[in-house]
């Protein structure tokens, strides 16, 4: 069985996880920093753990694609796959402490006026206390209640808000966090009581564009909206207009329609915006990096056995 | 009783409050909205609430100085007071969440690089991924376990720390999100192992320099500091130099030993500083000032029945 590793991040300790669990499943190992590394002898491969998308779509050989990203939008075009029958798997799970974090993060730079604060810091100058908004008795909707939504939903509980209702397709969560759940079907309904909008989907045909101009224009004035799931889920166009016109507090987007954002994208301009590279579920955290790594092993184990794999993607569904 | 009540930003739902409780114990009320609005017939008030060290100087019948801020270092040097006898009470309880969400969000953004991924946002460019910490398994020491402090480690507790140790005077706090509580004395054994150090520590001789040189040493390499407390309590020219060679991982100061900061100190072009200039702490937050002005009414009527105030600062040691 062999299998490749691509992933120029990960550390000796976790090659030795890995290394360790194939010896016990009989596979052997190339470990490469990218798909370019790959030797000929090694392009027939039955498992790619990595962003093995080029091999993918060549190598018939292939029975087993483990991403280490959440999103898998990108693997579900027609022709991706010369083997049509290669499972993929994605890592979510591993991203929620690192994005609930970012999600935080952001909120509080943006209610506290801290984007302000430091690129006046960064000129040099004192400047005066601007209006602060807060966490504390805020109304908070999450969009998406997986793995990240539930990280964040527990972190933000501590910090005292009105209320954090989740909002997914099947309004069911089991997350204490959350002061209610609802259905999708019920968003518009919960939009203009929304002092804080977080949103972490996937894209899939349901959800691309699922923040229209429409439902924009339905948050009360003053609102915030991160955005960590996929770009494709806002209307960029109507949120660059509600920030440029003041109806909205702010937004923070790490993700985009396209990415990385276009050097002549309006929105590097847009008033209230804070802009980071999709960057807040990156593998650079060590902790992100080793449950990625503990999921791939465990499913390592389940697959030579002949077990169904955790995070299994629905190839029709998109996630 | 005369009561000057010195705060340009109440509301009027602030100033209906306060009436209806001077009125409860037959006070008469001027609204001023700086110390330089005091008509002369009001400059003999027995209790001003706000920041009256003007009228404190000089007013002998002045019977009690609230002022809004927690910090009263500034009423502790000789001559602030023609009344000798003055009762002052601080604002110490209104300032924790506003400033454990300050705590929070600066400890995340040098973490997460947030302040660089900003300021390459700003010039419109998509940056790479940088090296990110957590506050996930993190080791979080504590030192000054007040409102601030406890209000921090609640909120910190949300991120799955490793440990969160907090140090105090006499070693005791009530609150249980400490995972232990240390004596100031044990601060030298403490610090090695403090992945990120929060300061939340009022100005007294005991405070001064209590972050010296010979303590920044002890830090381990990487470690982050939180200033939230008064300038006072680091030696800041040590701290520029662990910073600018790297061997601290960064650092944010919302407080200096001389504010606002001058504009030709070193501090402004120290490497992986987060300079705020003192907003931490600042009115504008609606909650900050709702709770400020309850604890003033509140003492109000302790003051009107001769009952010991809340938040009564011995002027020997200064808190």
């Amino acid at each position: 069985m062999k299998i490749v590793i691509i992933n120029k991040l990960l550390k000796d300790t976790h090659k030795e996880q890995i290394r360790k669990t194939a010896a016990l499943v009989g596979g052997s190992l190339f470990f490469a920093e990218s798909e370019n590394d790959i030797p000929q002898e090694w392009a027939d491969c039955e498992i790619i753990y990595g962003f093995g998308m080029g091999n993918a779509k060549v190598n018939k050989n292939l029975k087993w694609l483990a991403v280490p990203s959440a999103g898998v939008d990108y693997l579900m075009k027609p022709g991706c796959f010369a083997n049509e029958e290669c499972l993929v798997t994605n890592s979510s799970g591993a991203y929620g402490v690192t994005i609930a974090e970012h999600i935080i993060a952001v909120s509080l730079m943006m209610m506290r006026k801290l984007d302000y604060s430091y690129s006046e810091s960064i000129k040099g100058s004192w400047s005066s206390p601007q209006p602060q908004k807060s966490l504390k008795d805020c109304r908070i909707l999450v969009l998406g209640t997986g793995d990240i939504g539930c990280c964040f939903a527990r972190r933000a509980k501590a910090f005292e808000p009105e209320s954090i209702t989740g909002v997914s397709r099947s309004g069911y969560c089991s997350d204490p966090s959350f002061d209610s759940m609802k259905k999708v079907s019920e968003l518009d309904s919960l939009l203009p009581s929304a002092d804080l909008l977080v949103m972490s989907l996937p894209d899939t045909p349901e959800t691309r564009d699922i923040l229209s101009r429409e439902r924009l224009a339905l948050l009360p004035e003053g609102a915030y909206i991160v955005n960590v799931g996929r770009g494709s889920a806002i209307d960029e166009d109507a949120l660059c207009e509600s920030l440029n016109n003041g109806r909205l507090g702010g937004a923070a987007l790490d993700v985009f329609k396209t990415e990385p954002l276009p050097s002549d994208s309006r929105l590097w301009n847009t008033k209230n915006l804070l802009i980071t590279p999709h960057v807040a579920g990156n593998l650079t955290l060590e902790h992100t990096l080793n449950v990625n790594v503990d999921m791939f092993c465990k499913n390592l184990i389940n697959y030579a056995k002949g077990m169904p794999l955790n995070n299994l993607i629905d190839r029709n569904k998109g996630y």
